[in-house]
């Protein structure tokens, strides 16, 4: 069955031939494996360039830097997953990242999209990004929509991550400039929204590295692919010292059933 | 509901607290953000230990080298998710990622576990590797089972990435034990199986991972991080120029339509 | 870590205790395994109300209706992931199920959405369904959006399960509200449109599943557990006659390289 | 890239044309909407062939039988995932059906083959069932392997859907060769393993449903089919009473860090 228009099956990231591996116009073998580091052929896979030594910088700190927070939701779901079906562990790596989604994670590319629409309003503000943060954030908050990348349920102060991720990107020599948006919107939040909402690394990562020119589509492939290195991590620990039934059992024994029973059933 | 005996939820990665996030008893700010490549957090992560030079070089020429090799399953898998439900890019990388099973990518745990055979076969050989190899592979041959990590439906010379791997290994000093395994394992093949079975990317990475300490019940997870940034860099490519369905009607334009038809019917 | 405010874990679906399995207030053994059909149970599970004889017509027709349509993208997904992880049959599914995306299953939800809007809009034009329909179509045109769940790629006539399922909603006696609705836009469509986009079988679903009451959020529900069957179906003709790997194979026959290639190499 | 010899895609399930579908040989509006129940439909998927009553009967209890068991880990995996990422609910139905691995629901296909295999070796018993099952329960325990779908964590009487399964059994009047196997393999446990496991219902089902002739390699999609069922209802009461960032929450209440902390950390 056709669907759509397209017919033609093309792509611009690898071919081979018998001898030869070739990635973004470079041979597999001879210039990259021992050449480069994971996330610079991550890199170069994505944009198909090389990356600078800033952006190199930039991109590590933040896969870093998201890669683990604990026993998250997408965690514990990952490690149930492989309690009960210990013969693929790619199942439930993919149980996690189904966890990367709007509310979690998805925030660094919701973040990004901020950022850009900041830029872009600006223009309507002979180029004030105050004027223009502050006109953003009004907007959204008259449509009662949430502002992604600000606020934390656990840090009331502003997430370490993102001072950390910042003095990265300055020590690297990276522009700064949407990281100066996002700290401008994080300003301009007090007197809108009637209190501090401060930058977190959902934040902080879309503005370091829209400032060494990752493309915004792919934003949410960098937690993605941290969380990844982190859910393995954690599988490995399952399989050695398994805790995924116990986590289960742990979220049920206070549980209420708000349903009816039939006459004559007692509940243990 | 209590499945199994253990009630009691523990972890040793990760703790934190308002002020800090502690991975593997670094504090993540402080310590990791800017000061470590993403593999190497990986590392940490996954072992507790921070790698040294030899173990970094030789993971990220690992990640690199089996991060991309084309319009595979696994990719066609995820482009035409992404192209039916482009809302969640994670359910894009979820798909292909459950292709990298034991068919496909999962050779390079069965092929380490090969290796780790045959040194623990080599205890009733005297210490001779070359006698347990044999003895192994005749054994796998006479049950009929597939040698992971030897051959490859491409590549009929030695793949390329072999070479490449084992040169990172040994340029950065690491020990050579599996290496030294797969390569004695290469050469019995011949005279068991009567011909020549190459060694195979599947199986450099389990030698050389084996040889700086890597846990073997993690070695799946280094071609599913691997595969991870090449979807990411694919899903990319989809949103830009979409091929999605393309994969789809190309497979199917010769499809055979084998059962039976209503009388009447007549098929386009 | 604490997301969000709810602490409290409840749910009205099941209860057990060492004697009784309790779903939504029947004893499972006794009162519901032999007893009701499956999609029946589907049924009172979603709702906690045993479905009448016009909803269970109604629902196990749209079930039938939407379980099968040939080598479709998700089908082809599943069968590569089967093919390179047979030891994960759930995982095949998973990829499978991963592609009731937005563009291709998940119309039956937003069609069902558009039918309330427009019963919803009624309310402004003095209960004028016809006027509704024309306000709604024309504000989605106005803002280039798609209409879900009109027009088909294939069948450029009403697909042939239109009438099928609007048939045995008539049938089976169920109100015929959102059944009028839904043709109604279809009669409006021409006129704003500029052309004919019939009603698809995306839009029937939702249609009479309304009718019988069915809830709009699990409306999505409906073709994801249809097509949970015929996925298994495909995974169990893949298991007897393998055609995932060719599915990969023909897609990529044809294949363009649009990238750059190092100097000296030769495509095959 | 060619992997393996087939490059011939070809399917006996579907074909269509501008008019019509046909499924199985069915014209799908005509013969099959509103005229079969949705199990069914599964089987005719499946099998090629409508069932008969006694088929459809046990094949329907069956689902009913497997669909629903509280707050199971697949079913929590799937509700933090919702919470997480409520823009695809297929990406959390996916979650969830991951958790239907060896360990927890793939016990219906492994315990469908432990009967096949019991049939198999009565041929070196003279066809005595009994004598059979002695010597594959015997060898079963030598080799220190579970014996799939006998025991069960929470009904240490035999699980009273069993009794329920079988009686829809032999109401329809379907072959009982398989439930007679099950029956002999529970009676000769006590013997061999020096205590009572009980038959239970992952034992049940494969049996009521060999006896109607159900293909051995698609029993695992029974499971998988019901849970879906099952995963829908949860989510949608996710939907509108919000319980998955709960579950991850009291999962983690007691969780101890076993790792080391930089000085002067103090834990919260």
């Amino acid at each position: 069955m056709k669907i759509g228009k397209a017919t033609q099956v093309r792509s611009g990231i690898c071919t081979s031939n018998a001898q030869a591996i070739i990635v973004r116009g470079h041979n597999l073998s001879d210039e990259l494996i021992g050449q480069i580091n994971f996330a610079d052929h991550f890199h170069l896979l994505l944009t198909g360039r090389m990356p600078d030594a800033a952006t190199s910088a930039v991109l590590n700190a933040t896969l870093v830097a998201i890669a683990e927070h604990g026993m998250v939701p997408s965690i514990q779901a990952a490690r149930m997953t492989l309690a009960a079906a210990p013969e693929a562990m790619q199942g439930a790596v993919a149980a996690g990242l189904l966890g990367a989604g709007s509310v979690v994670l998805g925030s660094s590319e919701t973040a990004g999209r901020l950022f850009l629409r900041v830029e872009e309003e600006a223009k309507n503000h002979g180029g004030d990004l105050q004027a223009a943060a502050h006109a953003v954030v009004t907007d959204l908050r008259a449509k009662r929509q949430p502002i992604p990348g600000y606020g934390h349920p656990e840090h009331k102060e502003r997430d370490p991550r993102v001072d950390a991720l910042f003095a990265v990107s300055l020590k690297a020599g990276a522009p700064q400039k949407y990281v100066e948006i996002a700290k401008i919107i994080e300003g301009v939040i007090p007197g809108i929204v009637g209190r501090d909402l401060k930058l977190n690394v959902s934040a902080a990562i879309p503005a370091v590295l829209l400032d060494v020119g990752f493309p915004v589509n792919a934003l949410k492939g960098v937690p993605i692919l941290a969380r990844t290195a982190s859910l393995i991590a954690h599988l490995n620990e399952e399989i050695a010292d398994p805790i995924g039934f116990a986590l289960a059992y742990q979220a049920t024994r206070e549980q209420e059933y708000t349903g009816s029973v039939p006459a004559g059933f007692k509940p243990e």
